[in-house]
């Protein structure tokens, strides 16, 4: 776009620089905020004070203000339980269900050695530190279903296997909702294999 | 999200206020961000300088950072030629042509009564006022097809009626690539219609 203002075009190449937002979005997006002046303010002071505030938590390497994050923080955590996961999105989606009452740790990524993220990319190293200097008794694996949450979760069962914690993974079986006709075999036949009494 | 900082929770919000992002996408965008630390700092700046440089081009109401934009600061585009567009992304599209030698006016908007745009709303007073200062000789309606669309169009052309001005539309007919199977009723009747000697 050549005639536009180096101020404007600056602004698109950066939403553009976000995952999943094309160059076109990013115009969309900032011809939008552009006609919202009082919002471009409010949101140049979030990035500004996210910047400033914002770290990794030292122990789970969730993002946090504090020193510690709040899960970490809480007194009423099971620290001795870890359910390791990929990114804070997971952590969310976790924490959504209700069902869990011990701690974190984020890798903040899965395995991918085609992309460069080999074992000592991930904060792998940290949790082992962590297994070790807190008595850690249970651990489980909740990584993504894919071709790389796949070869991390095989990489970790095989490597935390030295330590003397009980291992798990989540169980695999037919999601809610989900129609028994479209249900992959895999999934179906993990369901099948795992049937619950009733 | 309970647990989440308030400066991300903040952060995450601004995104969301965003065309077409949703909470979810927000905050896969801001976890992504926070994990470039860098890159935060320069998004801000990027704000800020929008925020204190672009401005509306007077003549036209397009976005610049100067005293008129680039289009009508340009001496060899037609002043006495005007397309009239509803946004920033249309003008884009048309630059894009090559075709176009006039200037252009954005209504910023399209007529849309459910949600509350009715005519003061958009910059009309403004294009009547630069049809009658400076002379325009020719005016080209480039609004999208939809119903706000086609509202504005009729809208328009009854009002510019009263001006001695050519005025016209776009040309409604089959797009680069289409199928005639697939092409809708109205389109296919117009190409037909506006059929094309060889």
């Amino acid at each position: 776009m050549k005639h536009l203002s180096p101020f404007i075009q600056k602004l698109i190449d950066e939403f553009d620089k976000l995952p999943g937002i094309g160059p076109k979005t990013s115009a969309r997006l900032v011809f939008n905020l552009l006609h919202r002046k009082e919002d471009i303010r409010s949101f140049s002071d979030a990035l500004n004070n996210a910047y400033q505030n914002v770290h990794f938590c030292p122990e789970c390497y969730n993002l946090t203000d504090d020193g510690l994050c709040t899960i970490c923080n809480n007194p009423q955590r099971n620290k001795k339980m870890i359910c390791i996961v990929s990114s804070n999105q997971d952590v969310e989606a976790v924490e959504k269900t209700n069902e869990f009452e011990g701690v974190y740790h984020l890798l903040n990524g899965l395995l991918s050695p085609l992309e460069g993220i080999t074992p000592d990319k991930l904060k792998i190293k940290e949790l082992e530190t962590r297994i070790k200097d807190n008595g850690v008794k249970e651990i489980i694996l909740a990584l993504d279903q894919s071709m790389e949450g796949e070869a991390t979760t095989i990489y970790l069962s095989k490597l935390l296997g030295q330590y003397d914690v009980k291992l798990s993974q989540l169980a695999r079986g037919i999601p809610m909702g989900a129609n028994i006709e479209y249900t992959d075999e895999v999934t179906l036949g993990s369901a099948l294999k795992n049937r619950k009494q009733l």
